[in-house]
């Protein structure tokens, strides 16, 4: 079993949706990532919080395999965002982001920490992900998430980043402004060529894309269809530690390994949107998460006659 | 081995994309349907075509699994159609389609062909659609296509047709504003309540969801991840001609059946867009159809660990 550093966010999110409004939740990139990473493996969590974050972090993550010794209190108010979404669930409106403690965040990884065996960076300034990369002793699997705002702001520090990760987990939109290419297929192979030795491509209800290391061809998932998706609110995240938690759990990291992280992280993700926010993942079970992989394995395989 | 009789439109079309143009090639619903289909069984083709067709049908057909036995040749000119693409392959624009020799047409049925097992009613007005089924005499399986226009303009027939299909084959937009229901899933319960066993909701490049029989649950499949898409035109006539093509060939149709056809579909498909109209599908064999077969099983695979 190996441990996960986690690097991101934790933040209050206000969430206002058709079917209702979420006050001051609990959110932020590496808080989503880690629960969900949590079902599959220890995760060191390093982040930062004001004082009104209070006891929510032993609240949340207490009796879950995500240790705190990482998440950093210091003067002055959390992470903020609140955003709105329309009936069409796919489009959200950002009403405010408000960086609080996070804009002098810099990233302490404690001395115990330096050694873990897989590390991800959440989607953070990519200056902040090298400053997390220079500060682990050669990690067995590097992941990292991006946004749109690096890609167009800090584009050199990104592409540092990317000659230093394994996996690049992204959304579809993100891989074709990185890459300067319309079609998936050739986005995700320009990105490779970038450096990450594989690459994720999150295209929503859509599923999911990756690349393969042994034949240069691809690995796809659908998403599991849906009947109600209520709040999309951290599904990425959720996929991303469902997916590297799984990896993080397995002995060998080859192909078929990364195809079935493929299919925790989108088992994962499923659950998250029928909640508001965390909700459901914190009532969820190992059993339901066998239960709708297999439900994947069913809704995908068929046999050559 | 059981033949289909297939019944739709045969016509000359004219393409014009960024790559090119591609003046009065043969096309047509029917057409790409058949081709596709006789790689897997005998197809009847019923349509019309007008006194300029010629001997195109022999060219096209002639060394094929295609009988040409109910194709009527009528004075008059071929249906035709003029379409456009941009750079965004998603989008046409029609810039006319000319009824001709299809305006006074129905479909009359060959006496040899009215036993045969398979069905398949094109997207064509839902009268001629049940003219057709009025005279076959209970075909083991009928799968039908229809299109916004029919649902917009012949609601009441449609409605006919459905309770007397097994499969329905329809795009995702279609499926919201039959069923009015924007979500899929719900879409394709909805539509599965009106009668057909089987829902086949074609999503483009996002691939095909499919209702299941024995669960109440989906098959779904992606795409073949393509590098280069050059003319989608008739790609989902041609899943359907490899969909019901694979059927017709199975002893049984079952859940297992129906995915695999699933992914005989996308298959041929994935090869109709790789070139101007038919002529992909006019040099295919069954050796690239098997390997690409493989390739969507490599593609979509994963294994329980």
């Amino acid at each position: 079993m190996n441990p996960i550093l986690a690097v991101g966010s934790v933040a209050f999110d206000t969430i206002i949706n058709p079917f209702g409004e979420a006050n001051r939740i609990v959110g932020g990139s590496a808080t989503y990532f880690s629960i969900a990473a949590s079902f599959f493996t220890d995760v060191r969590l390093v982040a930062v919080v004001g004082e009104d974050f209070a006891d929510r972090g032993d609240q949340l993550f207490g009796g879950r395999r995500v240790d705190l010794a990482g998440l950093q209190t210091v003067p002055g108010e959390t992470f903020r965002w609140k955003g709105e979404y329309g009936f069409d669930l796919n489009n959200r409106e950002t009403i405010y982001t408000k960086l609080n403690v996070f804009e002098q965040f810099h990233p302490a990884i404690p001395e115990a920490y330096r050694s873990s065996p897989i590390v991800f960076l959440g989607n953070i300034h990519p200056q902040l992900q090298l400053e997390v990369l220079d500060q682990v002793s050669a990690p067995r699997l590097v992941a990292a998430d991006t946004m749109n705002l690096w890609i167009e702001t800090t584009h050199d520090e990104l592409r540092e980043v990317l000659k230093r990760v394994d996996v690049l987990i992204i959304n579809d939109s993100e891989a074709r402004e990185l890459s300067h290419e319309a079609n998936l297929v050739k986005a995700a192979r320009a990105i490779k060529a970038m450096g990450p030795k594989t690459v994720v491509i999150k295209r929503g209800e859509h599923g999911v894309l990756m690349t393969r290391a042994d034949d240069g061809e691809f690995f796809a998932a659908p998403a599991m269809p849906l009947e109600e998706v209520f709040d999309p609110t951290g599904a990425g995240d959720t996929f991303a530690g469902g997916f590297v938690g799984s990896l993080a759990a397995c002995s060998q990291v080859n192909d078929a390994a990364m195809a079935r992280a493929i299919i925790y992280g989108s088992t994962l993700a499923s659950f998250a949107v029928e909640d508001f926010g965390l909700d459901r993942l914190l009532t969820l079970t190992q059993d339901e998460i066998r239960d709708r992989f297999g439900c994947f394995k069913r809704l995908t395989h068929f046999e050559i006659d």
